[in-house]
Protein backbone atom coordinates (compact mmCIF):
# COMPACT_ATOMS: atom_id res chain seq x y z
CA UNK A 1 0.00 0.00 0.00
CA UNK A 2 2.68 2.31 1.13
CA UNK A 3 4.32 2.42 -2.64
CA UNK A 4 0.89 2.49 -3.99
CA UNK A 5 0.23 5.40 -2.34
CA UNK A 6 3.02 7.56 -3.30
CA UNK A 7 3.10 6.21 -6.77
CA UNK A 8 -0.01 8.10 -7.27
CA UNK A 9 0.23 10.93 -5.11
CA UNK A 10 3.28 11.58 -7.38
CA UNK A 11 1.39 10.99 -10.51
CA UNK A 12 -1.45 13.56 -9.68
CA UNK A 13 -1.20 16.58 -10.51
CA UNK A 14 -3.17 20.11 -11.13
CA UNK A 15 -5.08 19.36 -14.58
CA UNK A 16 -4.45 21.78 -16.84
CA UNK A 17 -6.18 20.11 -20.13
CA UNK A 18 -9.12 17.89 -19.08
CA UNK A 19 -10.02 15.39 -22.26
CA UNK A 20 -13.89 16.81 -22.52
CA UNK A 21 -14.49 13.37 -24.17
CA UNK A 22 -13.80 11.22 -21.37
CA UNK A 23 -16.44 10.79 -18.12
CA UNK A 24 -15.59 9.48 -15.12
CA UNK A 25 -18.34 6.24 -14.58
CA UNK A 26 -21.42 6.48 -12.65
CA UNK A 27 -19.72 3.51 -10.25
CA UNK A 28 -16.08 5.31 -9.64
CA UNK A 29 -18.26 8.44 -8.71
CA UNK A 30 -20.75 7.35 -6.54
CA UNK A 31 -17.18 5.97 -4.83
CA UNK A 32 -15.55 9.45 -4.74
CA UNK A 33 -19.31 10.79 -3.03
CA UNK A 34 -18.61 7.95 -0.39
CA UNK A 35 -15.61 9.00 0.31
CA UNK A 36 -16.77 12.92 0.96
CA UNK A 37 -19.60 11.93 2.88
CA UNK A 38 -17.43 10.04 5.04
CA UNK A 39 -14.76 12.99 5.32
CA UNK A 40 -14.02 13.90 8.71
CA UNK A 41 -15.14 17.13 10.52
CA UNK A 42 -14.96 19.11 14.14
CA UNK A 43 -16.98 17.89 16.30
CA UNK A 44 -18.41 15.59 13.47
CA UNK A 45 -21.12 18.57 12.10
CA UNK A 46 -20.35 18.36 8.65
CA UNK A 47 -21.11 22.04 7.86
CA UNK A 48 -21.59 21.45 3.90
CA UNK A 49 -22.93 20.63 0.91
CA UNK A 50 -21.06 19.63 -2.06
CA UNK A 51 -22.76 19.77 -5.61
CA UNK A 52 -22.04 18.14 -8.56
CA UNK A 53 -22.72 19.63 -12.17
CA UNK A 54 -22.26 17.70 -14.79
CA UNK A 55 -24.86 19.71 -16.86
CA UNK A 56 -22.66 21.14 -20.13
CA UNK A 57 -24.70 24.74 -20.20
CA UNK A 58 -23.88 25.23 -16.21
CA UNK A 59 -20.12 24.10 -16.66
CA UNK A 60 -19.89 26.70 -19.27
CA UNK A 61 -21.45 29.20 -17.80
CA UNK A 62 -19.07 28.93 -15.15
CA UNK A 63 -15.89 29.38 -17.16
CA UNK A 64 -16.52 33.14 -16.55
CA UNK A 65 -16.90 32.73 -12.98
CA UNK A 66 -13.76 30.92 -12.58
CA UNK A 67 -11.36 33.32 -14.43
CA UNK A 68 -11.61 31.39 -17.82
CA UNK A 69 -10.26 28.72 -16.32
CA UNK A 70 -11.70 26.06 -19.51
CA UNK A 71 -11.50 23.10 -16.75
CA UNK A 72 -14.10 24.01 -15.34
CA UNK A 73 -16.10 23.41 -18.50
CA UNK A 74 -14.30 20.35 -20.16
CA UNK A 75 -14.05 18.26 -17.12
CA UNK A 76 -15.99 15.58 -16.19
CA UNK A 77 -17.79 16.51 -12.99
CA UNK A 78 -17.27 19.70 -11.75
CA UNK A 79 -17.30 19.23 -7.69
CA UNK A 80 -18.42 23.25 -5.73
CA UNK A 81 -17.45 22.53 -2.03
CA UNK A 82 -20.79 24.37 -0.72
CA UNK A 83 -20.24 25.50 3.32
CA UNK A 84 -22.76 27.13 5.67
CA UNK A 85 -22.81 30.44 6.19
CA UNK A 86 -23.92 30.72 9.45
CA UNK A 87 -23.88 27.89 12.49
CA UNK A 88 -26.82 27.81 14.59
CA UNK A 89 -28.02 26.05 17.28
CA UNK A 90 -30.59 24.19 14.59
CA UNK A 91 -27.17 22.97 13.11
CA UNK A 92 -26.37 21.62 16.52
CA UNK A 93 -29.66 20.41 17.19
CA UNK A 94 -29.47 18.16 14.04
CA UNK A 95 -26.15 16.29 14.67
CA UNK A 96 -27.35 15.65 18.00
CA UNK A 97 -30.92 14.07 16.59
CA UNK A 98 -28.59 12.20 13.91
CA UNK A 99 -26.41 11.02 16.34
CA UNK A 100 -29.27 9.78 18.46
CA UNK A 101 -30.76 8.36 15.88
CA UNK A 102 -28.04 6.22 14.62
CA UNK A 103 -26.43 5.32 17.57
CA UNK A 104 -29.95 4.86 19.97
CA UNK A 105 -29.13 7.61 22.57
CA UNK A 106 -31.12 9.70 24.40
CA UNK A 107 -30.68 13.08 22.72
CA UNK A 108 -30.80 14.69 26.65
CA UNK A 109 -27.57 12.31 26.87
CA UNK A 110 -25.51 14.57 24.65
CA UNK A 111 -27.06 17.73 26.12
CA UNK A 112 -22.97 18.17 27.59
CA UNK A 113 -21.43 17.98 23.97
CA UNK A 114 -24.46 20.19 22.71
CA UNK A 115 -23.54 22.85 25.20
CA UNK A 116 -20.06 22.51 24.33
CA UNK A 117 -20.55 22.67 20.82
CA UNK A 118 -22.88 25.73 21.29
CA UNK A 119 -20.19 27.17 23.97
CA UNK A 120 -17.78 26.92 20.67
CA UNK A 121 -19.15 27.16 17.38
CA UNK A 122 -22.76 29.29 17.91
CA UNK A 123 -22.15 31.60 20.34
CA UNK A 124 -18.31 31.25 21.54
CA UNK A 125 -14.94 32.26 19.90
CA UNK A 126 -15.48 30.38 16.83
CA UNK A 127 -18.87 31.30 15.84
CA UNK A 128 -17.89 34.63 15.17
CA UNK A 129 -16.19 33.57 12.55
CA UNK A 130 -17.84 30.21 11.57
CA UNK A 131 -17.95 30.44 8.12
CA UNK A 132 -13.97 30.63 8.01
CA UNK A 133 -14.40 27.69 10.86
CA UNK A 134 -16.69 25.83 7.93
CA UNK A 135 -14.04 26.81 4.79
CA UNK A 136 -11.49 24.93 6.79
CA UNK A 137 -13.28 21.72 7.20
CA UNK A 138 -14.31 21.84 3.94
CA UNK A 139 -10.24 21.86 2.94
CA UNK A 140 -10.22 18.60 4.75
CA UNK A 141 -13.07 17.58 2.67
CA UNK A 142 -10.60 18.95 -0.32
CA UNK A 143 -7.63 16.57 0.81
CA UNK A 144 -9.77 13.58 1.22
CA UNK A 145 -10.81 14.14 -2.36
CA UNK A 146 -7.87 14.68 -4.09
CA UNK A 147 -6.34 11.51 -2.38
CA UNK A 148 -9.43 9.21 -3.16
CA UNK A 149 -9.03 10.56 -6.64
CA UNK A 150 -5.64 9.73 -7.26
CA UNK A 151 -5.74 6.45 -5.89
CA UNK A 152 -8.55 5.65 -8.28
CA UNK A 153 -6.62 7.30 -11.39
CA UNK A 154 -8.96 9.99 -11.67
CA UNK A 155 -7.67 13.73 -12.20
CA UNK A 156 -8.82 17.25 -10.86
CA UNK A 157 -7.67 20.39 -10.27
CA UNK A 158 -8.20 22.16 -7.08
CA UNK A 159 -9.12 25.70 -7.89
CA UNK A 160 -9.64 28.88 -5.47
CA UNK A 161 -9.01 30.89 -8.22
CA UNK A 162 -12.62 32.40 -8.76
CA UNK A 163 -15.22 34.44 -7.84
CA UNK A 164 -17.20 33.05 -5.12
CA UNK A 165 -20.37 35.75 -5.33
CA UNK A 166 -20.70 35.06 -9.01
CA UNK A 167 -20.81 30.96 -7.66
CA UNK A 168 -23.16 31.40 -5.53
CA UNK A 169 -25.55 33.17 -7.59
CA UNK A 170 -25.45 30.59 -10.59
CA UNK A 171 -26.21 27.35 -7.75
CA UNK A 172 -28.76 29.40 -5.79
CA UNK A 173 -26.80 29.36 -2.58
CA UNK A 174 -27.30 32.15 -0.86
CA UNK A 175 -30.87 30.75 -0.24
CA UNK A 176 -30.13 27.80 0.96
CA UNK A 177 -27.47 29.64 3.57
CA UNK A 178 -24.36 28.22 1.90
CA UNK A 179 -21.46 29.62 -0.08
CA UNK A 180 -18.89 28.29 -2.37
CA UNK A 181 -15.46 27.36 -0.13
CA UNK A 182 -13.54 25.72 -2.85
CA UNK A 183 -13.96 23.91 -6.74
CA UNK A 184 -12.44 20.99 -7.77
CA UNK A 185 -13.08 20.04 -11.44
CA UNK A 186 -12.31 16.24 -12.28
CA UNK A 187 -12.11 14.00 -14.59
CA UNK A 188 -9.10 12.70 -17.02
CA UNK A 189 -5.91 14.46 -18.43
CA UNK A 190 -5.76 14.97 -22.22
CA UNK A 191 -3.00 12.74 -23.20
CA UNK A 192 -0.52 15.38 -24.04
CA UNK A 193 -1.12 18.09 -21.58
CA UNK A 194 2.35 19.31 -21.23
CA UNK A 195 1.95 20.33 -17.16
CA UNK A 196 1.34 16.60 -16.39
CA UNK A 197 4.96 15.83 -17.29
CA UNK A 198 6.50 18.89 -15.39
CA UNK A 199 8.61 17.35 -12.35
CA UNK A 200 6.72 18.31 -9.13
CA UNK A 201 7.61 21.48 -7.19
CA UNK A 202 8.45 20.72 -3.64
CA UNK A 203 10.71 22.14 -0.77
CA UNK A 204 12.86 19.62 0.85
CA UNK A 205 12.04 17.14 3.61
CA UNK A 206 14.75 19.49 5.61
CA UNK A 207 12.27 22.29 4.62
CA UNK A 208 9.72 21.07 5.44
CA UNK A 209 9.69 18.36 8.32
CA UNK A 210 11.53 18.84 11.92
CA UNK A 211 11.42 15.99 14.17
CA UNK A 212 11.91 16.15 17.82
CA UNK A 213 12.94 12.71 18.99
CA UNK B 1 -9.37 -0.15 -5.33
CA UNK B 2 -12.73 2.01 -4.94
CA UNK B 3 -13.75 -1.59 -2.36
CA UNK B 4 -10.62 -0.76 -0.10
CA UNK B 5 -10.90 3.07 -0.53
CA UNK B 6 -14.51 2.81 1.32
CA UNK B 7 -13.50 0.23 3.70
CA UNK B 8 -10.40 2.30 5.24
CA UNK B 9 -12.56 5.50 5.50
CA UNK B 10 -15.26 3.70 7.56
CA UNK B 11 -12.79 1.84 9.51
CA UNK B 12 -10.78 5.29 10.34
CA UNK B 13 -12.17 7.42 13.28
CA UNK B 14 -11.33 10.06 15.67
CA UNK B 15 -9.36 7.77 17.74
CA UNK B 16 -9.78 8.12 21.72
CA UNK B 17 -7.53 6.31 23.01
CA UNK B 18 -4.22 5.38 21.53
CA UNK B 19 -1.91 2.16 22.39
CA UNK B 20 1.32 3.62 23.95
CA UNK B 21 3.07 0.41 23.72
CA UNK B 22 2.72 0.34 20.00
CA UNK B 23 4.72 2.92 17.93
CA UNK B 24 4.40 3.14 13.76
CA UNK B 25 7.54 2.03 11.82
CA UNK B 26 10.02 4.07 10.67
CA UNK B 27 9.03 2.99 7.22
CA UNK B 28 5.31 3.28 7.38
CA UNK B 29 6.03 7.40 8.99
CA UNK B 30 8.64 8.20 5.86
CA UNK B 31 5.99 7.26 3.93
CA UNK B 32 3.25 9.52 5.46
CA UNK B 33 5.89 12.03 5.69
CA UNK B 34 6.32 11.92 1.55
CA UNK B 35 2.86 11.82 1.38
CA UNK B 36 2.18 14.81 3.18
CA UNK B 37 5.31 16.91 1.43
CA UNK B 38 3.43 15.58 -1.88
CA UNK B 39 0.26 17.79 -1.03
CA UNK B 40 -1.50 19.73 -3.14
CA UNK B 41 -1.32 23.63 -1.82
CA UNK B 42 -2.71 26.78 -3.52
CA UNK B 43 -0.21 28.10 -6.25
CA UNK B 44 2.07 25.35 -5.04
CA UNK B 45 3.03 27.84 -2.46
CA UNK B 46 3.73 25.49 0.57
CA UNK B 47 3.08 28.10 3.41
CA UNK B 48 3.62 24.83 5.76
CA UNK B 49 6.14 23.10 8.32
CA UNK B 50 5.30 19.76 9.49
CA UNK B 51 6.37 19.06 13.12
CA UNK B 52 7.20 15.14 13.98
CA UNK B 53 6.75 15.25 18.29
CA UNK B 54 8.33 11.63 19.10
CA UNK B 55 9.60 13.09 22.35
CA UNK B 56 7.61 11.51 25.79
CA UNK B 57 8.68 14.75 27.89
CA UNK B 58 7.31 17.05 24.88
CA UNK B 59 4.35 15.42 24.30
CA UNK B 60 2.90 15.06 28.06
CA UNK B 61 3.86 18.62 28.56
CA UNK B 62 2.07 19.40 25.60
CA UNK B 63 -1.98 17.43 27.06
CA UNK B 64 -2.46 20.78 29.20
CA UNK B 65 -2.34 23.09 25.82
CA UNK B 66 -4.72 20.32 24.32
CA UNK B 67 -7.44 20.80 26.68
CA UNK B 68 -6.17 17.51 28.89
CA UNK B 69 -6.54 15.54 25.47
CA UNK B 70 -4.54 12.21 26.60
CA UNK B 71 -4.37 11.50 22.79
CA UNK B 72 -1.34 13.54 22.82
CA UNK B 73 0.55 11.76 25.21
CA UNK B 74 -0.41 8.65 24.16
CA UNK B 75 -0.30 8.56 20.89
CA UNK B 76 3.35 7.13 18.53
CA UNK B 77 3.80 10.48 16.43
CA UNK B 78 2.32 13.87 17.15
CA UNK B 79 1.80 15.83 14.08
CA UNK B 80 1.93 19.24 14.32
CA UNK B 81 0.68 21.73 11.61
CA UNK B 82 2.30 24.85 11.63
CA UNK B 83 2.11 27.52 9.19
CA UNK B 84 3.54 31.02 7.77
CA UNK B 85 2.15 34.10 10.18
CA UNK B 86 2.86 36.10 6.97
CA UNK B 87 3.24 35.98 3.27
CA UNK B 88 5.93 37.89 1.73
CA UNK B 89 7.64 38.11 -1.42
CA UNK B 90 10.77 36.32 0.26
CA UNK B 91 8.20 33.27 0.05
CA UNK B 92 7.23 34.10 -3.58
CA UNK B 93 10.36 33.86 -4.60
CA UNK B 94 11.82 30.69 -2.62
CA UNK B 95 8.63 29.12 -4.67
CA UNK B 96 10.08 30.86 -8.34
CA UNK B 97 13.76 29.85 -7.23
CA UNK B 98 12.65 26.25 -6.06
CA UNK B 99 10.71 25.92 -9.21
CA UNK B 100 13.92 27.06 -11.83
CA UNK B 101 16.11 25.05 -10.24
CA UNK B 102 14.05 21.74 -10.47
CA UNK B 103 12.80 22.08 -14.07
CA UNK B 104 15.25 24.05 -15.27
CA UNK B 105 13.32 27.50 -16.30
CA UNK B 106 15.04 30.90 -16.06
CA UNK B 107 13.32 32.07 -13.05
CA UNK B 108 12.50 35.50 -14.88
CA UNK B 109 10.19 33.86 -17.42
CA UNK B 110 8.02 33.10 -14.40
CA UNK B 111 7.80 37.12 -14.26
CA UNK B 112 4.13 36.87 -14.88
CA UNK B 113 3.29 34.25 -12.37
CA UNK B 114 5.51 35.84 -9.61
CA UNK B 115 3.09 39.14 -9.86
CA UNK B 116 0.16 37.54 -10.11
CA UNK B 117 1.19 35.54 -6.44
CA UNK B 118 2.50 38.80 -5.11
CA UNK B 119 -0.70 40.38 -6.41
CA UNK B 120 -3.03 37.98 -4.30
CA UNK B 121 -1.50 36.44 -1.34
CA UNK B 122 1.06 39.43 -0.15
CA UNK B 123 -0.08 42.83 -1.14
CA UNK B 124 -3.80 41.41 -2.21
CA UNK B 125 -7.29 40.88 -0.78
CA UNK B 126 -5.99 37.29 0.22
CA UNK B 127 -2.67 39.37 1.65
CA UNK B 128 -4.57 40.68 4.57
CA UNK B 129 -5.70 37.15 5.90
CA UNK B 130 -2.72 35.28 4.52
CA UNK B 131 -2.55 33.06 8.09
CA UNK B 132 -6.28 32.58 7.52
CA UNK B 133 -5.19 31.36 3.63
CA UNK B 134 -2.20 29.30 4.87
CA UNK B 135 -4.58 27.31 7.35
CA UNK B 136 -6.79 26.38 4.69
CA UNK B 137 -4.18 24.75 2.53
CA UNK B 138 -2.47 22.62 6.01
CA UNK B 139 -6.49 21.37 6.20
CA UNK B 140 -5.83 19.88 2.75
CA UNK B 141 -2.87 18.09 4.47
CA UNK B 142 -4.49 17.45 7.27
CA UNK B 143 -7.20 15.61 4.76
CA UNK B 144 -4.22 14.04 2.60
CA UNK B 145 -2.97 12.71 5.61
CA UNK B 146 -5.85 11.21 7.42
CA UNK B 147 -6.42 9.60 4.50
CA UNK B 148 -3.16 8.09 3.78
CA UNK B 149 -2.94 6.83 7.53
CA UNK B 150 -6.54 4.85 6.90
CA UNK B 151 -5.18 3.09 4.15
CA UNK B 152 -1.79 2.24 5.96
CA UNK B 153 -4.24 0.99 9.09
CA UNK B 154 -2.76 3.54 11.25
CA UNK B 155 -5.43 5.55 13.49
CA UNK B 156 -4.96 9.23 14.41
CA UNK B 157 -7.28 12.20 16.26
CA UNK B 158 -7.28 15.37 14.12
CA UNK B 159 -8.00 17.92 16.90
CA UNK B 160 -9.28 21.70 16.96
CA UNK B 161 -9.10 21.78 20.89
CA UNK B 162 -5.93 23.24 21.52
CA UNK B 163 -4.54 26.65 22.63
CA UNK B 164 -2.02 27.16 19.86
CA UNK B 165 -0.65 30.38 21.82
CA UNK B 166 1.34 27.52 24.32
CA UNK B 167 1.83 25.11 21.36
CA UNK B 168 3.52 27.85 19.70
CA UNK B 169 5.41 28.68 22.56
CA UNK B 170 6.25 24.95 23.55
CA UNK B 171 7.83 24.85 20.17
CA UNK B 172 9.27 27.98 19.55
CA UNK B 173 7.33 28.43 16.48
CA UNK B 174 7.14 32.57 16.98
CA UNK B 175 10.50 32.95 16.14
CA UNK B 176 10.28 31.07 12.70
CA UNK B 177 7.42 32.96 12.06
CA UNK B 178 5.15 29.99 12.20
CA UNK B 179 1.66 29.48 14.06
CA UNK B 180 0.01 26.22 15.08
CA UNK B 181 -3.11 25.40 12.67
CA UNK B 182 -4.08 22.32 13.78
CA UNK B 183 -2.88 19.01 15.12
CA UNK B 184 -3.32 15.14 15.21
CA UNK B 185 -1.84 12.54 17.48
CA UNK B 186 -1.33 9.15 15.03
CA UNK B 187 -0.68 5.87 16.29
CA UNK B 188 -2.79 2.62 17.14
CA UNK B 189 -6.46 2.64 19.20
CA UNK B 190 -6.41 -0.05 22.02
CA UNK B 191 -8.16 -2.87 21.37
CA UNK B 192 -11.21 -1.43 23.51
CA UNK B 193 -11.53 1.56 22.70
CA UNK B 194 -15.40 1.84 22.81
CA UNK B 195 -15.68 4.40 20.28
CA UNK B 196 -14.24 2.60 17.85
CA UNK B 197 -17.48 0.32 17.41
CA UNK B 198 -19.76 3.39 17.75
CA UNK B 199 -21.55 3.18 13.51
CA UNK B 200 -20.11 6.62 12.28
CA UNK B 201 -22.56 9.73 12.27
CA UNK B 202 -23.12 11.28 8.55
CA UNK B 203 -26.05 13.26 7.21
CA UNK B 204 -27.73 11.42 4.35
CA UNK B 205 -26.70 11.73 0.47
CA UNK B 206 -29.86 13.46 -0.25
CA UNK B 207 -28.79 16.11 2.55
CA UNK B 208 -24.95 16.04 1.32
CA UNK B 209 -24.96 16.04 -2.15
CA UNK B 210 -26.78 17.73 -5.20
CA UNK B 211 -26.33 16.70 -8.29
CA UNK B 212 -27.00 18.80 -11.47
CA UNK B 213 -27.32 16.80 -14.08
Amino acid sequence: MNDTILEKLRWRYATKQFDPTRKISDADWSTLEEALILTPSSYGLQPWKFLVIKNQELKESLVPASYKQQQVADCSHLLVFAVNKNMTEAEIDKLIHTTSAIRGQDPSSMDYFRSLMIGDIVTGSRGEDSVGWAKLQSYIALGNFMTCAAMMDIDCCPMEGFVPKMYDESLNLAEKGLTTAVVCPAGYRIADDKYADLPKVRYSREDLIETIE
